[in-house]
C-alpha cells in the first residue's frame, strides 16, 4: 500500500498511528469484545471514551475551569445557526468579514437579528485580515473567523472586544497554536481538520453565556440543554469522539500545542520561503496574515496551474487545487501532515518550476 | 478475541462481516491511499460512497422517486424539532402517544405549534399500540412511532391518514421488515440500531413536502436546502455514512428486507415462546403489540433481575438490563444480531430459570 499526501482543505490527513491503533481495536475495543461502534454510549467504556476526549482538550488548549467543552453534531454550518438561537435572539451583533466561511456565518445570523459587519476585507478578494473593526457598544458578542481555509488568511493576534464575548470559528486552526482561551467566549471548531474525522464539532464555551439561552428552541440547539448532559442528551457521534480523543493523545505525545505550533511555523515557512524566493509562484494573501494551514498561491497562468495540479496527483499529492471560487492552488498543512510530506510538496514544487519557467 | 453478543438498545450490535471489511481497508480505502476519514467528501470516492448509501435504501425499501433520501446529523433528536419546524409552524399536528421516544416528539413539536395527541396507551404504562387514533381534520401531518424500545411495542400495521402525511420515527425498526413507503410523507431513522454506527440520521421525505418549508430557519435544519444539495451541504458525517452503506450490502446479500423480517420474527419468536411457556418469565407488552426487535420481560423479583444481569453479563450476553425508567429486562435483537446470540439467550435463560424457580 502507497500511503499518499492529502492536501485537500478537509477532511484532512489524519496521524498514522491514529489510524493503526483505530484498525487494531475495531473489532475489540478495550476488551470488551466489541467495536467502539457497538458498545453503548451509556456504557463504562465509552462514558471514559468522551471523558478523554474532554479532558485531553482541556490540558492540550489549558482550558480554565468556567468553560464547558461540548462534542456536538452538525458541523461548523449548524454552529452559524445556533450561536445567533443562543446568543444573539433580537439583538444586535458584530461580525468580521474575512472570507467566506465568515460570509456563510453573517448569513445565518441574519436570520436572528441585527448584524453589523464591524470590518471586511472584502475589498481586497479577503486576502488580508482587517485591523480595527468598528465595534458596536451593545453588541451582544463579536464573531470572526481565525483562519479561512479559501483565502489562506488567518489571524495572529486576536482584537480586544472588552467585556463583549468574543466568538470565533476555530474549525481549521484549533490545535494547530497556543490559545489564550480566556479571551473567548465561545469558540467552535468542525472536527475534520485538527481533530478528527467529519461528524463531530468542538463547542467551548464560557458557562455565563448558556445561562441566558432561551428554551423555545429545539433541545437539540440549546447549549445549555447539551451541557447539561454532557454532549449526552441523545446518542453522540461515538466513533468520532473516539477519534478524536486518540488524536488528543497524539498531539499529547507530539509535545502538545507549543510543539505543534512551532512545527506548523516551520512546515508553512518551508513552502512560503519558496514562493517568496521565487518568479514563478505568486502567494496571494498578504504576507503579514498569511495562514500557516492553507498556503495559497498561483502559477503563471491557468494551463501551467492545471498542469501542476495534474501532475502532482500522479505524484502522490493529493488536494492541490484551490477552492473553485477562488483558483489557483492551495496546499492545507495541517498538525497531522508530517514534515516530511511537506517535504515532498516542495520538491515538487521546485522541481515543476525548473521544467517550466 | 472472544467477540460479545450486545442486546443493549443502542448503539447496537454490527454485521461482523461489515465491521472486518472495515478494519481490512482502513488505511486505504479503493486504492486512495487514504483512509475514508482522511479523503475529501467532494472527491469521486466519496461520492461514490454517499451515492451508493442512497441507492442500497431506496432498493432495500422500494422508495419511490418522488421520495428524497438524506443522511443527516443530530439524531432522531433533532429530527423531533426539524419535523415541526418544516411542516407545523403554528399549524396543527396529530401525535400519537406509545411512550417515551413518542413523548419526546410531542415535548419538540408543542414548542411550534398545536399538537393534539390524537391517541396514548399511557394507561397501561405503554404496553400497546392504541388503535382508533382520534385525527384531526385539518392536521397537517400525523406522527407515530413505529417501534418504541423501552416499553417494547411495535406498529404491524400503520392507520389510514388518508391524505394527510403519516410521519414516523422508525430509528428503532428501520429495514427490519418490509414496509410501503408510499404509505408515509416522512420517515427518519437515527443509524445506530439497524444501519450503522451513531452519528447518522436517514430521512426518507415525500418531495411535495419540502417545497413549503420556510426560509428562515437555519439551513442546516431545512430539508429543502439540504436536499438540494443531496445532504452534502456542509461536510457530513463521511464514516458513518460509508458503513451504512456496508451494511446495506451486507443487508442486500442476506437476501434483503424481505428475508430479514423472516428472519426477526423467527429470532423474536423464539424468546417469546420461552416466555410463554414459562411461569417465571413474564413478557410486559401486549401479545398483539410485541415488538421484534426489543422485548422487554420481567422476573419473578427484581433480585432474581439483577441476578440475571450480573449473570449474563458475564456469560457474554451484554445489555439485557430493561431501560431505567421501567426496570425489568430487555432483549434488543436488531438485523445484525445473529440467530447463533439468540439460541445462545434463550439457552442461557433456561438454564437460569431451572436453577433459580
Amino acid at each position: 500500500m502507497q500511503r499518499k499526501y492529502n492536501f485537500y482543505a478537509g477532511p484532512a490527513i489524519l496521524p498514522l498511528e491514529v489510524m493503526k491503533k483505530a484498525q487494531d481495536e475495531l473489532l475489540d475495543f478495550n476488551g470488551t469484545g466489541l467495536s467502539i461502534m457497538e458498545i453503548s454510549h451509556r456504557s463504562k467504556d465509552f462514558g471514559q471514551v468522551i471523558d478523554n476526549a474532554v479532558a485531553r482538550a482541556k490540558i492540550l488548549l489549558n482550558i480554565p475551569d468556567h468553560y464547558s467543552i461540548l462534542f456536538l453534531q452538525g458541523g461548523a454550518t449548524l454552529q452559524f445557526g445556533m450561536i445567533p438561537m443562543n446568543l444573539l435572539r433580537g439583538g444586535r451583533a458584530d461580525y468580521i468579514n474575512t472570507g467566506a466561511w465568515a460570509t456563510k456565518a453573517i448569513k445565518e445570523a441574519r436570520l436572528f437579528g441585527d448584524v453589523h459587519v464591524a470590518a471586511s476585507s472584502e475589498d481586497k478578494n479577503f486576502s488580508y485580515i482587517p485591523r480595527d473593526p468598528d465595534l458596536s457598544s451593545d453588541a451582544r458578542y463579536v464573531h470572526l473567523t481565525s483562519n479561512e481555509t479559501i483565502g489562506g488568511i488567518q489571524y495572529r493576534d486576536f482584537p480586544d472586544t472588552g467585556n463583549v464575548p468574543l466568538v470565533a470559528d476555530m474549525s481549521s486552526d484549533i490545535f494547530s497554536r497556543q490559545l489564550d482561551v480566556s479571551q473567548f467566549g465561545l469558540i467552535y471548531c468542525g472536527a475534520q481538520k485538527n481533530m478528527g474525522p467529519a461528524g463531530v464539532t468542538m463547542v467551548i464555551i464560557r458557562d455565563d453565556l448558556m445561562q441566558s439561552t432561551r428554551d423555545d428552541t429545539t433541545t437539540m440547539v440549546n447549549y445549555r440543554k447539551l451541557a447539561a448532559k454532557n454532549s449526552m442528551l441523545n446518542t453522540p457521534p461515538c466513533f468520532a469522539i473516539y477519534i478524536v480523543g486518540l488524536v488528543l493523545e497524539w498531539l499529547e505525545a507530539q509535545g502538545g500545542v507549543a510543539a505543534m505550533e512551532e512545527r506548523n511555523e516551520q512546515k508553512a515557512a518551508m513552502i512560503y520561503d519558496l514562493i517568496d524566493a521565487s518568479e514563478f509562484y505568486r502567494g496571494t494573501a498578504d504576507p503579514r496574515d498569511r495562514s500557516r494551514m492553507n498556503v495559497t498561491f498561483r502559477l503563471p497562468s491557468e494551463e501551467l496551474e492545471q498542469k501542476f495540479i495534474q501532475e502532482s496527483t500522479r505524484a502522490g499529492l493529493i488536494g492541490l487545487k484551490g477552492h473553485r471560487s477562488v483558483g489557483g492552488c492551495r496546499a492545507s498543512i495541517y498538525n497531522a501532515m508530517p514534515r516530511e510530506g511537506v517535504k515532498t510538496l516542495v520538491g515538487f514544487m521546485k522541481e515543476f518550476q525548473d521544467q517550466n519557467q
